[in-house]
């Protein structure tokens, strides 16, 4: 398959680099006559776009979806849904120095390495604004999941080394962080702050959860849940890692310990809602490492395309911690594998 | 794509359950005239197999394998590569209880709820016994890597939370643990020992790390080398989490900590030698969580198939810590990665 | 893999209805580097839009198409190569009346069968319209192979029942049937205008040849190169056969009249240049079956979606003979196999 | 995909050569609790090995098919179908003479240039003994189809020139050709025994139909169903060519002789029972083209490996005329694919 396509039931297929003419996906699988309501494909993209608050980038691109095919009459056809996103407010020359250049952290000396000729401006295909693409479509197969009361939801759990303690799930949308403790998101908030003055940035750690979920979702072998969870989310430039349900944490533990159990009311959820690849019927719950954004202000060394070693300082408009915009991005990647694993299971999803 | 089918370019597709007459695995794509030397496929199986050691299980399974095509006067044909083995040593029996109850931290439970129809003996797919399918597969794609010097190695870096400080890799075969120090493997054993008598199990962490791989492996969006590294990693049984490089360290670290420099002799690599979801040409790293083995021999609370709430005491021979029979299995599905995305990338590997 | 989406190292998506807003394609897995001309591509367009001369519709669409990403500075990044043709002068009005009705030899009525939900406007994905995105990508495929010196090339040899005795190369693009004999052109044009008169339609042959492709292209078994060409070719809703070389004329022949022998200096053809599914370096040559234009303006008896027999009367713009739309169509198709079998077998076409 | 891989949600990979130890398959995505008879799959079997008559190959492989996986008591698991048929009765000895040689209308030649490294006895995966496992998987396939009523069949149609006028279901199993009609088989007979004493062979065209394949299968564009099975068919060694309904007949017809017109009752099937790639509910029927079997004993002009022109005179025992045993593999190919359109469209079978 290709490399740009993600699934198999349903399946996504992005394109467009990041100062390229637009960005777009095309997403195939859906059944037919499902109601697609595009406004909240929008409020998807708004929560990923840049431009936001001052702990992410102050660019701003309207990211305007247009819908190019699949639905009619406000419902889906069962035909391919195409939708595009026309790039603006590129600050292309912010990347004319970086032409000869690699920036450390970023893909710049792999593509070479891989491709041998290279968009040097704002990264093409690496670049983060690829993941638009991706919010579009996951917004939908959210739309989807909720036919069935199937939810997903991601939040900040982490940010620069300040831990939520409570989770309320109310409060996401109501801070700049997307954690779901606003105490908390003050906190982080503060201390990114003070690494934006630093010309930095940071990391953190985007928890995920899915409620009502049937049982049986997942394939026993290569595509199970988790894996295939993992590499939606391991696909996503900025994670590093991945862990579900007791996670790194397991590897310490006694399966006396670690084992679920049933008290006759209900199982514990060490396993995080996936047993052998398929899902239980709890809650599935993951935990992702966001890496700092590489792209900092202030001066490293790395090395430039003919193997000299320079000092580099990039200039331009970036993200001190990520973090709340790739929470939209993990949700699209989760609700688009659910979605693939519901129709290989039941065959459809509307009633 | 079958649910029992891994890679692109090449592909492996396993069958047979625990249980059954046999397993196996079709191994595609392999180009033609290599040769392959077939005891090292079974050198990789005896590292796999039960009954090394009394931190595995006592099962003893001889796990012949037996090829059945692919290959002409000891070189590859370029056509698939099917290989058997037979299931032996199955003490069917032990399972009889288990008919009509769910064992904990096993995909019982969830195989009926997916399929509604199940062999309660051993697993079946879900048996670890599944993936020496994989190793005898890898074993081949590790020979393929190693004409072009591409070297896998993983390792219990730690287990019952005991961790190793020092890596020596001439030592991770010479203990029972496969921990790459044999001072530190001897206190895991002592730790373990203690675990047994309790009838209990432990988890641990597995590290594996990958070298002369060249720049420019792996493809830039869905099929980012972590990406798939991690599927592969995560659709083996026992693992939770995964992370490359810094993982989940990078979270709390600044973009000027955790961004790779280049010195002018050489690049840091916190990224684990991936960037962009392509190989840096540094050396490959990354950590897996391995759960304790969920069969455990202390009563357990748990399910049975009318809901009710049973306790459950399962017999058998299992396996106190499954990190070291994990190993090739992580640098199975490793290779079999690489090799893919080697082909991708450079259409053959031999001369 | 997607039901829109074509190929295995190169891929192609389409996506759009013929009454929405835009059809498009994305061509995945094509390698960095490659200038791509895109005045050929909007010159193979050119060939397969409506409105060209009498004996095809008289719809008029531009048919211009956009790129929207995949290339910089008139190359090709590696990256997916996206393209748009907006959907003009659509008489949407004219298949009011065919909302309750299904038309003889569309697919009115087995989309309703497999979808319940229908756009009634013009044929939707089964529209011929539809492959104007495969004849923007295949002309870069083409454009590819052309680096090697491969060339495909389609015309009309038979076409009202009127056989071209005699193959002109030259004379294809310069009569309105693309048939490579004008004379032969001249009087098939003759016999369609009856036809036309008659409110009626008529079907014909387009045979394909493809020269300078290299022996050992195609794969041995599923992948066949004669497999993967039928499917394509069968996959435009005209074509309705497809024979290869001798093709069925080979079922009346003995052994040793069909198979090709070597005179010391060249081989016979009669296989069409591949054997076992694979390239000899002869010639590739088939033949496919194109069935008449089903919309006719003839008064034709039909069903209803009550299920009740009607009347019905195709008014709108249609054609004739579809042959001359069919070849630009059939070239694609094929490009774009032998561009994938061209990469499985050498890994790039670049030089 | 893997190239020895056919279909989507229902998926099986062949392995194995002729000459080597087995051939085999498995056969993945069929649901769980479907009762498999693994007498009929020999029955199957047994309709396709060589020695059943003398318009057939005098070698006698008893072609025991082995089940290794996928069923328990007697019921699908879900997990993959694996079967085995060891290889017997090679004359390995039979084609030493051909190690420098290449046979004309085989897939020797091509194999060479696109492997370079060839296993000369008996071709390899070119052989038809490939075929088997591919009747294996088709054999279950066609149980499933069956608890819906959905049947399939093939016979011969034509052979030697001599064409069935009629077509009795029931005749097909009672001659040596498979064909419909018993007296049309005497006379295909004698024909045959004549060129079989000019040390000849023959070509034919099998037919095949499918009732009650209910409305709805198939997929709009790239996944035609009718594409599929063109893919399916023409990828087996011996067809060059494959038509639908009217076929290359409908090239020669108006739109208002070749479409189908429904006269209150019911609806005519000039198109073979596919529409726009979906199913209509009508009878679906083709036709293939079979070549005259390569393997002849008379002497032909061919090439050797140094490229110099030399005479071959093939030993060995071959089929005078293949259409009796290809009939079982159109069956199984059309199964398969017809399987997973139902799969695709209905999510399940079984009850």
């Amino acid at each position: 398959m290709s490399s740009n396509s993600f699934g198999n039931h349903v399946t996504i297929t992005t394109f467009g680099e990041s100062h390229g003419k637009a960005i777009g996906v095309v997403l195939d699988g859906i059944e037919a006559g499902i109601p697609i309501d595009i406004r909240r494909i929008q409020e998807d993209l708004d929560r990923r776009r840049p431009g936001q608050s001052d702990v992410t980038t102050s660019r701003r691109e309207s990211d305007r979806v247009e819908l190019l095919s699949g639905l009619y009459e406000g419902k889906s056809l069962g035909t391919p849904i195409a939708m595009l996103i026309y790039n603006s407010d590129q600050h292309s020359s912010d990347y004319a120095d970086l032409k000869e250049v690699y920036r450390p952290g970023h893909a710049d000396f792999t593509y070479d390495a891989k491709y041998g000729f290279r968009d040097h401006r704002g990264g093409g295909r690496s670049s983060g604004r690829e993941t638009a693409a991706r919010v579009a479509a996951g917004s939908i197969a959210k739309q989807l999941l909720a036919l069935k009361g199937i939810t997903i939801t991601a939040y900040t759990i982490e940010a620069a080394g300040i831990v939520c303690e409570s989770v309320h799930l109310d409060q996401i949308e109501t801070n700049v962080l997307r954690a779901p403790d606003n105490e908390t998101a003050r906190r982080m908030k503060e201390r990114i702050d003070e690494i934006i003055q630093q010309g930095d940035s940071i990391g953190g750690i985007v928890e995920c959860i899915c409620d009502n979920v049937p049982p049986g979702l997942g394939d026993p072998v290569f595509r199970k849940l988790d894996a295939v969870i993992a590499q939606g989310a391991i696909s996503i430039g900025a994670i590093k890692g991945i862990e579900f349900g007791n996670g790194f944490a397991a590897a310490r533990l006694k399966g006396s310990e670690n084992n679920d159990c049933y008290d006759g009311e209900s199982w514990s959820n060490n396993a995080g809602g996936i047993l052998g690849g398929i899902s239980t019927g709890e809650q599935i719950r993951f935990r992702c490492a966001v890496k700092p954004t590489p792209s900092i202000s202030r001066a490293q060394h790395t090395m430039d395309k003919s193997g000299k070693s320079v000092m580099i300082e990039i200039h331009g408009r970036h993200d001190p911690c990520i973090c709340p915009r790739v929470v939209p991005v993990i949700e699209a990647m989760t609700a688009l594998t659910l979605l693939d694993a519901y129709y290989m299971q039941f065959g459809r999803i509307g009633s």
